[in-house]
């Protein structure tokens, strides 16, 4: 099979000029199949209170009320994901700017309102992915770009990027060796969290496993390593976290990030 | 070759809930190929002042600066072209949303300052416009929903909506049996401006010539009927000026609106 890589890029990327610029080069200069997934960034919270609509929070969790819908579908779906199509059309790479409502690329539910009514927030799984649209973008060198934004019920719907990613990655990796990349603010998962050193290089389940029992991991970094293995127990071929800059390293085979395999 | 409706609808439609919803259930039954071109309304107005950005016209031509091209990047390519595309998909109709930017769907040339410089303004040619996707997508019954942007350098561009309407129609002529759709405040091109009984079903290139010379046209409709010619001599197979509200009748052989062909 060929490979395919879905990279996600978060706020802490497309906040940093510089780091985004170079993020994008190595992105466009990468020759094999590619798909980008972004967040959003401050430039959301920046407009919402300019356009003076607050941000409710219950539990800690943000909730999408109608006008931060509205927010996050012009910012995330427009503003974001036009401007990150159009750079990389300039440096070569043939982008196509999506979110899930596109050529129903992603069907979500809306989140059921149990103990928190979370708003309009779309639930996915790999089920729901047009599978088919992609592989005929991604046999032509399109590169889909996606917003994270689903739709269901003629509503959209803000939807968690990470989730996007992991959703797409083990809907394609019928067709795909999928290596899925999660950009991240630290090279990779550290051994010792306290030395920048550390990374772990190579996590396979056995060292996941001891590594899990001697208490290695942080507790900020258990959840992604959870989703990382939930994506490969559903068939996704590699995870990796690691930095934006070391993105070129990181589709090769020496990493410079944490290749989490089987 | 098969037929393909290219349908712009402007701000007349988006501003009216009533009317864009009859308009969207009437496009999404249409069995054959089509792609709609949207406007902006009112609402990049009220976005904008909300946001302080002011409108600057020269000559009273609108000047897109950056802010507004921002602005116009996130309510036309984010809040409008989501919003109908989540509408569509929940009526049954594959939509995908787009700008010229997406898979250089459009390649354009920022306008050349003269005597004016109207900012970030694309200028586009139909041997800009990737039909070859285009192509592809209206064959897997997929609808492009194109909002009014292109792209150049790196830059999205602010773009007539109109004039994206008539370079699509022209390139994709080569494919198709083109009919492209101006919907319009009036049932149609009227013979007596004050009669909305007066219009006029058909419109050949003899009878426009008369009508001319004889004065009957108001000088509202000329630059659009300047234009319907020139899309027609460069191979669209017809025109259609009409309202919204009759598009089941005016994609049929009995049109309500004004027919403009050779």
């Amino acid at each position: 099979m060929n490979k395919l890589f879905i990279i996600k890029i978060g706020g802490n990327v497309l906040d940093d000029a510089k780091q985004l610029e170079i993020f994008l080069k190595d992105f466009a200069s990468i020759k094999e199949p590619r798909i980008l997934i972004h967040g959003g960034g401050k430039i959301a919270t920046k407009i919402g209170n300019q356009l003076g609509i607050e941000s409710n929070y219950i539990n800690g969790r943000r909730i999408t009320d109608a006008e931060t819908l509205d927010l996050v579908t012009m910012v995330y779906g427009g503003l974001v994901n036009k401007q990150l199509v159009a750079t990389l059309q300039h440096l070569g790479c043939n982008a196509i700017g999506v979110t899930g409502a596109d050529a129903n690329l992603i069907a979500a539910t809306k989140r059921p309102v149990k103990d928190i009514d979370y708003g309009f927030v779309g639930d996915i799984k790999p089920s729901g992915v047009n599978t088919a649209l992609l592989y005929e973008l991604l046999k032509q060198n399109t590169v889909p770009v996606f917003a994270p934004l689903t739709h269901a019920e003629g509503s959209m719907l803000n939807t968690n990027a990470d989730t996007i990613a992991s959703v797409l990655a083990v809907a394609l990796s019928k067709h795909f060796d999928v290596r899925l990349i999660f950009c991240f603010e630290k090279k990779g998962v550290l051994r010792d969290v306290n030395d920048s050193g550390s990374v772990i290089t190579h996590l396979s389940r056995k060292l996941y496993d001891e590594y899990s029992e001697q208490g290695v991991f942080a507790d900020g970094i258990l959840p992604k390593l959870e989703n990382a293995y939930a994506a490969i127990d559903a068939g996704v071929k590699e995870v990796l976290i690691g930095e934006s800059t070391d993105l070129i390293k990181n589709t090769g085979h020496e990493t410079d990030g944490t290749l989490i395999t089987k």
